[in-house]
Formats: C-alpha cells, sequence, structure tokens
C-alpha cells in the first residue's frame, strides 16, 4: 500500500478515510484533522489562552502536543485524584510530558482538597464514577474561570463521543440531545468547553502517540468497572468494520441534522444560580449548596 | 423456573420482560402483548375489515393466527413473487395454514402480471430488493383499496422496527424519522397500515408459532445478500444480553421523545398525486406515470 500524499510505502491505513500514510504525512494529515476540526467549528484562535485538561492518557497527551506545535496558548491542568498508584503514574506521566514540551502545567491534589477519591468513595454512597466526574469537572471549570483561561480544552475523541451519543440516543433524552456537540459555549460561571479531536478515533491518536514519539500511560482506574460507554465502543467498532467512516458519519449527521430538531424544541428547563459556598453556578433548585460543596461538606462531617 | 402466571414450571424465560411463562400462560401473554398494542395504538376495533400480508413466515402467520382467535375480521394477501422453489414453498405454506385456519386468503401472481421478480432483475438496474419492495407495497394497498379494507396489516416485528429505526438514526434521516411507527395513518390513496407485532420480538413470535403448533416456512430469498439489517439486527441482540429490554425501551422511547421531534419540525415536502396510468398516488414530480408504472413498461419494453 502506498501513501496517498507522497507515493511512499504506507505505514498506517485508514480505511474509514479510504485512505493511507506514511509515517510524515500521516502527522501532516492528523494535524489537518485538528486544525479543520477548530476552524469549522469555531473553537478557538491563537489568541485564546487554552487550558488543556491532561490526563496523561494518549487522547490527552496527543492533543495538547499537537495544539503546542501548532503554536497555541497551552497550559495543562492535571487532577491527581489520589487513587494509589494509578494516579502516581499517570501524575508522572503528565508532570515528564509537560516538561520534555515545555509546556505549563498545574495540578491540583484531591487529597489536598480532602477529596481524595478513595476516601470520597468510602463516605459517598453514589456510584464513584460519577461523584469522580462531578468533581472533575467542577476543578477544570474552576481553575479556567479562576485563571483567566478564555477555554477549557478536552482529549474527548470520536469514539468517546459517539458512545455517548448512542447513550443518549438509546434514551432518546431531550436533554443530553439538546446539548451534546463539540463545542459548549461559555455560559455564566462556565468557561467555554471544546473537543478538538472530535472527528478523530482512539486509533488515530494511538497512532499519531507512536509516530510523533509520545510516550503515554495506560492507568486503568481500579473502581471502573465494565461501563456501559465501553460495550457501545465494541459495538460501533464492530458496525465500522461493516461500513468504514460509519462512526463519523453518524456524528457528523447527528450535529448537521439530527441535534437541531432538539434544540428547535422547548427549552429544557435548567436555571442556574450561584453556589452559596463557593459561587460556582449550580442548578440544585432554591439554591442549597451546589453538589460539589455538599460532597465537601459530607466528607468534612 | 416457575411460571409467572400459574407456578408451574416455565418453558419460555423472556429476560426482557423479567418474566418467564408456561406453555399455556405465554400464549395468554402474547395475546394481551398484541391487545394492548392495538388498543394503545389505536390500530383498529372489531369493526374494522383486515387485510393481513402473509408471506409464510413466523411473524406473518402468528400475526394472521392471533387476530383470527382474537375474533378480528382477517382475510390474508399473499404475494407469489415468482422467485422459484422458495416462493413455491411460500405460498404452500401460506396456503395450508389459511385452510386449516379457515381464513379467506387472496394470492396476486407477479408472474401473471409480467412481474416475476426474477425476469424484473434481469431488466431493471436498481437492486431487485429495492424494486421487489416497492412492487410489494404497491400490490399490498392497491389490494387494501381496491379490496375496501380498512385496515393493512404486517407482521413487522420489534426486531425489524428496532433495526429500521437504527438505520434511520445513523443517518439523521428527517422524513423517515418522522414516520416510522407502528401505524401509519390513511392517507389520499394509501390505506392505513399497522404493525401489532411492534413490541414483540422474534424469539416470542417464533416461540408463540412453537407453542401454537403452527407450521411457518423457511423460505430465504435467493436474491436477498446479508443486507445491514441483519448486522443491526446482530448489534442490538449483543446489546439486548447485557442490557434485557433495551431494544423495546429504545423502540418505545423513540415513539415517545425521539419523533415528536421531527414531527414537530418543518413537514417535508411530499406531494401526492394520482399516477396517470394505476391512479395510486405517487410522489414522482411532474406527474409521469409511478414507479411502479414505469418498471411494468420497462417489463413490456
Amino acid at each position: 500500500m502506498k501513501c496517498k500524499r507522497c507515493k511512499k510505502t504506507a505505514a498506517v491505513a485508514l480505511p474509514s478515510h479510504n485512505t493511507a500514510f506514511c509515517p510524515e504525512c500521516y502527522l501532516i494529515f492528523f494535524a489537518r484533522q485538528i486544525e479543520r476540526a477548530i476552524h469549522v467549528q469555531k473553537m478557538f484562535t491563537h489568541d485564546d489562552t487554552l487550558l488543556v485538561a491532561i490526563s496523561g492518557g494518549k487522547d490527552s497527551l496527543a492533543i495538547t502536543w499537537q495544539l503546542a506545535k501548532l503554536g497555541y496558548n497551552v497550559t495543562g491542568l492535571h487532577l491527581d485524584l489520589g487513587i494509589g498508584e494509578s494516579s502516581v503514574k499517570a501524575r508522572q506521566t503528565t508532570e515528564g510530558f509537560c516538561s520534555a514540551y515545555n509546556i505549563p502545567l498545574q495540578i491540583v491534589e484531591f487529597a489536598e482538597q480532602g477529596l481524595a477519591i478513595p476516601e470520597v468513595k468510602q463516605k459517598i454512597r453514589r456510584p464513584i464514577c460519577s461523584v469522580c466526574g462531578q468533581l472533575k469537572r467542577h476543578f477544570f471549570n474552576k481553575i479556567a474561570i479562576e485563571g483567566g483561561f478564555t477555554t477549557l480544552v478536552t482529549g474527548h475523541n470520536l469514539d468517546d463521543e459517539v458512545a455517548r451519543l448512542f447513550s443518549n440516543t438509546l434514551a432518546w433524552d431531550q436533554a443530553y440531545l439538546q446539548s451534546q456537540g463539540p463545542v459548549l459555549p461559555a455560559e455564566q460561571g462556565f468557561a467555554k468547553k471544546v473537543k478538538p479531536l472530535y472527528t478523530v478515533s482512539e486509533f488515530e491518536t494511538a497512532n499519531l502517540c507512536f509516530l510523533a514519539g509520545i510516550h503515554y500511560g495506560y492507568h486503568p482506574c481500579p473502581f471502573s468497572r465494565g461501563a456501559s460507554f465501553t460495550s457501545y465502543k465494541a459495538l460501533f467498532n464492530q458496525l465500522e468494520e461493516l461500513q468504514p467512516g460509519r462512526k463519523r458519519c453518524f456524528y457528523q449527521k447527528f450535529l448537521e441534522q439530527g441535534r437541531p430538531h432538539f434544540q428547535n424544541s422547548r427549552e429544557i428547563n435548567r436555571e442556574l444560580h450561584p453556589c452559596p459556598l463557593c459561587g460556582f453556578p449550580t442548578s440544585t433548585p432554591e439554591a442549597p449548596p451546589c453538589g460539589v460543596c455538599r460532597i465537601r461538606e459530607l466528607m468534612r462531617s
């Protein structure tokens, strides 16, 4: 197989794009995918200050590396969840990467906040993955807003987005179908959030890391069980084998032809007001503390 | 495992309903599923005259048997497609069934109409499955309208409907998402069409046939290749294993929470007018003959 651009021997086949590339041209192809996503979705410009959530996995390292390489103003944010060896390694990988590529890095230690996930798990009855996600979103937003960053970047890729879309579609959940997408605009108290990898598959980011020599970690969380998203990803991988390009098409057509129908309908009632304790917006009715402050209170009790 | 109704030993487990039944109670359960679908969707009453499309497969025999048993006014319609041994056997099964249960049966012979499918396949360039589907829908409707039947019944089951819904959702196709459902109301020149098996899985109709002693045929069409619907059914069967009841929930929530969003949007432009040759409605622009009459013309040429 030959590289579609330069006709040298190809190293990466991409059936979903009906193409193949040599290592050098793959890097060009990858960069263009990202640039197109940023441009088409009006995510940000070179004047913006970007805070990138870095877990230490392939997706967050790939997008941070690519944005820095494209000359964007990038700062990393790593949340040290305090989950034993898994968090220690994730932090080491992230620190090593940011130091190697001269990327400023902020770290929030959940343990310092009294929110180490294993301790939260012992005190809070809700499923820990949901609580952990809530805490992570809170700190992503808090650091972005308090640091004056214009945009929060996450490493969600096409497979993540397709699994989430399928989950929302299986339930025909209007609130989620109305708001799912690669850009969440800034709202009172919420930073703008963008996902520049939304057209790029897991396979493609893993390839980018391999070909660009980025050492990423694989630090599975000991608390995460086989979530339904994992099985949705597996189903769509089967479908992609039969119909290459199907994942991208499903998501793209949702943005163009599906989502508008849910957005045109009556607004989902989501009134936000500042939490009386932390000041960040909450939709909790009747203005008690927000969910995160209630977790903090429970941890202190 | 015990029968949920009578506590005898169960013969059929239905994880999607979190239940199990003995043979006698399964027949009661099946009948109630159908009665509820007819009632909830306002499909028809005992005053209606029903034309049921009977292919000779398990679904069409199961629904015909059940509707006759529930005292509805049922007439069968079988289309003999003229596809060699497959069609001969399907017709024999259908004739045997209708004769055994005293159900009036009308037969349309495609060969007599100059439309035997193998000959159509030789003359028409389009994929034969699509042409055959078009011809079948035409004759179902024609016989229903000309015979003065109030309602056309087809044997589409939950798996058929879920595969179609998934296909329409993958493409976010507004026109199809707007109109998919267990009831298509009568329109100028079109009979009302209903699918009373829409809550019932393939497994459940096969079981009904087995337990009620209905001899159904399996007459695979030699022209049908592995269609995408088959792989969608396989994907949803995997999902159903992981999340029993998921198929029914996906379809039901679509009807309640998904479809209304597509119906509230601007109308898809579909102007119908009578075909100048056969008089049945067509959406072909500028009033040339309808698709079926054009096939007839091509076959005569």
